[in-house]
């Protein structure tokens, strides 16, 4: 098991008229992550309304804010259950058994526009082994062929921007690798979360995003971008793409701030709690079935 | 209470290996929406799955077919209850007090990149007062500028694409008035529907592809086409956009047929069943949570 | 007459090697604007090949600079001397009778894709009858709709963005107007300057885009962005669209500081040299036919 | 030297009020082309303006036709004098020693969009040698990877399209290849073609879209749909892409039929005389000067 120690501190200056905000920034809590403790405080005395995507386990809250600053700082301790599987033994599932709640996955979304990359998947990927290596074939492909560059995308780039361009953050990444992926009928999702063990060469911790896809019984933890550790990723929120798991939608006039972000592992190997590190096998934290 | 009878008869032929299809074919239940019978005959011996989206009443059927014929025809007889509304008393939800279950419906999807669209709702639409005359002129601006041709949009084109070229058929009216409502933050989805009293200069009974937006306390039905009598709608599926509710996913090479759809209403006064008629109120059938 | 005095500066940082450069700051010799004198300085000791383009009368530079600073400084006196007309007898010229040389300008191109424009210019303004002030109602509407912001696009941004975005720069407003006098079937093509006497409120002199429109027997000028005095304008490039006449097309890895430019008008009332000056009339200062 | 006969039948119906056409059918006269016979009939009593653009060759009809039926019948005899070359000695030509007349073929246009294909090009054929050896590898490349399928694009379709899709028609072959070679600084424009010895599992002969690049001192063929021996290429018209050379761009309301074409070779071996036959040597029918 590994435990891992955040915090958040976001900030914002309203001018005008009060700002409703949606932040997602708590940790999930899931079958593998649990909390152990967290704190939340908010610069303003507002009404904070929490509430949990019953299928997900995103946890949002919803507040209005008055003009002026508004700071938000969370801290949290998770503990964090890998579920490690065999790469050979992960099989891809097909249509017909896949649960579900799974099915959501395989249409195209804002960012993820599977049906327009479905020849290129194809062509790539369509005469590979379907399982696990196939799926890690995706993720090396897009990680070989994108550079990773800060500020050479934006809100409006989309998955075939980043197969022309060749150039993307994180969210790019993964926004490229759940479209192809989709594009094989293979479920993926998109994930943000926090991630401890990532190379300083990216700069400060940062919110990253990465790829869940679903094989076998569960949602496996892919990085496109290779810049983390699996095993040190704090899952916050997961959906279909970077649009539903913003970490704060803001409805008004707002300036930003650099958000400020610290995570350290916490080592007790007497009660089996380990550092992350880099391991061959493929890790999961989500079944995909709330609560278990 | 309105009371309607159709089928849907659908038509494949499967080429080389068996196909997957996921079908949503059957009539919704919802709060308003209620099943008097139904009936589903397939022509290959298959296990068919059925399921229902607990959220949004959504139901399909999961088969895997062998290489021949395929057709399927479902026919069911729905009551439906429709909750009327004055549309003066009708108003926006401001974003502090939307349910939670709405928010994903103000996020872009696939075919509603309302992140673009921002500029353009706030420039036509901005100024008016909130409420259902707002969302009324927003579908009567997209009916009155999109000129209705079969063909002249296919399953990549978004609601971009419908602002730029003026043209479309009713799923891109559908998706163009979603996005313009999402870029002001009103909740709006994608429905699918078969229409009773339609036009018959539109051509045979189709699936007829409407939008449903959240204000009040509920989710009320608006069709920019103009081509369906609200009250003679018959709700299928709903979801993000059309990505989400296709009458027929199809995971295989295979030769589709047209549909055949034939719709009637049923009229017994003494029971108080009437037939469906223009009416100047806003009209729901759904209040947007399961069961109610 | 008008007489105009200005000048360029540029400079760039030249990283690694020898770097190709083709500059188009020169001002352009056309039937209505003339040198009285003109400076050119490169800070290396460079070959630097002069060519004009026989039918636009663009000047060109061609060198290739060594690493280190690149600076060049350009100045000029032109005097220019305007075809004015009243507006009501500038007539559009129907296809059959346009010059041949005006034909490639009715056709799309990178920035101007007035095919993708033509559901929405024959709405706009097919109804109108054909003339400058048609012309001109296409001016004022890109004018009115788009919203000035320096930043707010790049490299990429073509027409279509421009009316979805309605936001842009000098260069988007022009292509906007461009793309849908084509749409329409009416000659318009692109064209860098210099201004004299635009509103200090967009800031420091720049070059600035600008439209012409062929009709009559001649190429009239307009400025949808409305910042600049049609009288005060130094013509340098003309062509299709900005990927044809930017001032500068660098084929390295260069780093480009921003230009400084200045201008100035002379008056000299003896000699009928006037300051230029607000007028209703349609300006032109090309008649299409080089030399003339 | 090869001698081709060809002719070309075209037919609309125009229907309400007279339309103008612009067809370029007409054999261009170049360098290497010359016409040993023509003849060129139409079925209305017009007045015909025929111009030829004077840098290119291209020839051009112009005609306002009245409603009803208009045929075009053009046929001609040339004779074509390919340059051929040593693959190993047509080199690449630096920026600084590119002549003039072929800059504007290194911008983008259209459908050739190569500033956005530039991390591509580089990606893909950056590290290869210059010189035709390396225009060829984009040339295989192109069409290696892009599936030939009638009716899989539209006069919308551009490069970027089809680097996405996999698939295309002619034009976006050497859209596409144009578009690379752009991005790399290489001059390269589109030509329209009849071309004798196509494979027929092509279908019938019809109007053919290939590529020309300029390398040492002319512009040299390719077909990256490799349909064709360039030796048995008639040039009818070049430009920057498709935009620039319909053979037909109607100005109206218009049915149009399909065109009828029809192309042989004549061998006269005691004249020295030949069939067009697959070659391994750079050709080219252009100096890129005109009358040369």
């Amino acid at each position: 098991m590994v435990r891992l120690k955040f915090f958040i501190e976001l900030k914002y200056e309203i001018v005008g008229q009060p700002t409703d905000f949606i932040f997602n920034v708590h940790a999930a809590q899931t079958a593998c992550q649990s909390l152990v403790s967290e704190n939340l405080w908010i610069s303003q005395p507002v009404t904070c309304a929490l509430f949990t995507d019953p299928g997900l386990g995103n946890r949002y809250i919803r507040l209005r804010a008055e003009p002026g600053e508004l700071s938000l700082r969370y801290d949290a301790t998770v503990d964090i259950q890998h579920h490690l599987a065999a790469p050979d033994r992960v099989r891809e599932i097909p249509i017909a058994e896949l649960p579900t709640e799974t099915l959501a996955y395989i249409y195209p979304s804002r960012y993820c526009q599977s049906d327009r990359l479905s020849q290129l998947a194809n062509a790539e990927f369509g005469a590979l082994p379907p399982g696990y290596w196939r799926v890690r074939a995706i993720a090396d492909w897009v990680h070989r062929r994108t550079k990773f560059a800060s500020g050479s995308s934006n809100a409006m780039t989309w998955a075939v921007d980043t197969v022309i361009d060749h150039v993307g953050v994180c969210r790019d990444f993964a926004h490229l690798m759940i479209a192809l992926c989709r594009a094989l009928n293979i479920p993926a999702r998109f994930a943000t979360s926090i991630d401890y063990g990532s190379d300083p060469a990216f700069g400060p911790t940062d919110f990253h995003a990465i790829v869940e896809v679903f094989m076998g019984d569960r949602w496996y933890l892919f990085d496109p971008s290779g810049m983390a550790l699996p095993m040190g990723l704090i899952r916050i929120g997961t959906g279909r793409d970077a649009a539903d798991v913003s970490f704060a939608t803001i409805f008004g006039n707002v300036r930003s701030f650099q958000p400020v972000i610290g995570v350290e592992g916490i080592e007790d190997s007497a009660n089996g709690i380990i550092l992350p590190h880099a391991c061959v096998d493929a890790s999961s934290t989500d079944s995909g079935v709330s609560g278990r």
